[in-house]
């Protein structure tokens, strides 16, 4: 089975994007056919294999290649030749962050009916805002941290609008790989914090600090109606886990195990199954968890994990193999006209 | 100011699609510089102003027209004498259900930096979804009537999870226009009606019928930081407006004012300020309502109104051109590529 990679994309996270590509080559090797880079300015390119390393990204902007257009089955190619498709096998949606994760991606590749992995639109919006998370997970019975939402408006009456204390986290309210996150002491931090999370996205979200909470990583899929579990990771962080870090973070061959019960286990797969439902079908996605006096919380949904978090999975390609088997299928719809001809009818 | 008006679509409500564009047609006339065609096969095609009628839709597939691309800027035709880019005015996203209303055209409008009216994609994706609708105006502090939201593997309990009593009123999860809607007064035609309504939406929703229930449409939009309202409409009904009588009804020119309190409109003013919030932003959105012992209750937000709910407002064409120059702007992401080069330093 091939695959190909779509990675890049206008967003905060385009580099990490690339990284991930990178480590997926190395996991995938020659099964990925295309490498579909996607600038800042939204051009679509392949990528030769051979180019698919840091340094040829560093300095991509002097690079000639010729952009290629998303369509019907695939990408367009017009040359002094004429036009021409190139079509794709299975893509695999791996731009984080904008395009990738906010739904945008995934309704080009939708519309046009290029089959891929990846959330779809609905779960792309419902992981990609922080904020529309939370409430998803609640009326799942996923329990959250508590949380106060502002914008441009209410910014200045944060302090008043929250019911905990310091220290909390801020962050923004779409964004992921910790960009523009900070955890906040006292109040004189406040200010700073906020600006940096507002540089990244309209709203901010603001949580309670739990220091020293426990963190447990979960990533799966479903496949056909069997649910297919990484294991347990418990990352390595320090306060958090910045961009940086994160970033570094990608290119590790194997991350360690958690060391947690049985029973803790099964009730973080229980919160995945609850989260992942029917909604992120067609998706490996990796859920973050907190464990507060021994109850599980979701900290956050990523619906497409660094690498997609091969290295957590005992058989990643197998994993892959039959994802692309189960994916969901959009139904055509066929137009009759019939109100249309009605219309003539009468008149 | 020049527009194109974008109808059609893989939606069920394309055909009321057409119709609102056709009547559309008459309120804005030679303002409308193209009319872009999108069949349910996602071929985009430019129609005359003079096939806009239904009886040229009615035999529309036996039409030959050259297909286009949306890309940057505008559509691209491709013909033998090579590429050429139909550069756009301000789009009018008028694809009601489908495409239009669920985030993928407004993906790709935004994706390509084109200009447009309608919804964003995640208001595009909380409205399409009658429950994610409920979640997030719930959250807000706007009621909502009780539900139960239905799927192939809990519809046979359906009776077991209502906390209410017949009669109850059946509804497509993500459907407009009535379709597949059904109100049940006994358990007999509970059956029926759910296959109705499973027929359009792979989730079904279940709320009580209030027999004779005030109904209250409110039109409006964003301009700058100031609210644009229609004035309130008091839709003419008999149980409830089926697909055929919503689909007639397009065409009129004039609703009927409803005759409620001035601190009732207010209330439902306010209502609609709250569920409008930014996340419409760049939309002209009509909230239908239900007033049960004076509380307001939102039933449905209709991202994509039919004909853009133009017979509501008194000076359509000039809200129209104000929100033109009130569109939410997508910044800029730049990329520096300063990790990657990092790496390389570090190497």
């Amino acid at each position: 089975m091939e695959f190909c990679v779509l990675f890049g994309g206008a967003s905060f996270e385009h580099e990490i994007s690339i990284v991930s590509a990178i480590a997926l080559k190395g996991v995938l090797k020659d099964r990925i056919k295309y490498f579909i880079f996607l600038d800042e300015n939204h051009h679509f390119y392949l990528i030769e294999e051979s180019n698919m390393h840091s340094k040829y990204f560093a300095q991509i902007k002097e690079k000639k290649l010729p952009p290629l257009i998303l369509t019907h089955n695939g990408l367009l190619k017009n040359s002094f030749l004429g036009a021409k498709i190139i079509e794709l096998p299975l893509v695999i949606n791996l731009v984080h962050g904008g395009d990738g994760e906010d739904g945008k991606l995934a309704s080009l590749l939708e519309f046009y009916r290029i089959a891929f992995i990846g959330p779809r639109i609905e779960a792309s919006v419902l992981s990609y805002n922080k904020y529309l998370t939370k409430l998803y997970a609640k009326d799942l019975g996923v329990k959250t941290l508590d949380h106060v939402l502002l914008n441009e408006k209410n910014r200045a009456n944060a302090l008043d609008l929250m019911n905990f204390n310091f220290p909390f986290i801020i962050k923004p309210n779409n964004a992921g790989s910790s960009l523009g996150v900070n955890v906040v002491k006292e109040e004189k931090e406040l200010v700073y914090a906020l600006d940096g999370a507002f540089e990244y996205s309209k709203e901010v979200l603001i949580e309670p600090f739990i220091q020293g909470v426990k963190e447990y990583n979960l990533a799966g899929c479903k496949i056909k109606k069997d649910f297919c579990f990484s294991y347990v990771e418990e990352p390595n962080k320090q306060e958090f886990l910045d961009f940086k870090q994160k970033y570094l973070d990608f290119s590790r061959n194997k991350a360690p195990k958690a060391n947690l019960s049985n029973a803790l286990e099964e009730q973080l797969k229980e919160n995945f199954k609850k989260l992942y439902n029917d909604l992120f079908d067609g998706a490996i996605i990796r859920c973050d968890f907190f464990v507060i006096k021994n109850e599980v919380y979701l900290n956050e949904i990523n619906p497409i994990p660094g690498s997609l978090a091969n290295y957590l999975f005992d058989d990643f390609k197998t994993t892959l193999e039959n994802l692309a088997q189960s994916l969901p299928k959009t139904p055509k719809i066929q137009i009759k006209n019939s109100y249309l001809l009605q219309i003539q009818k009468n008149k």
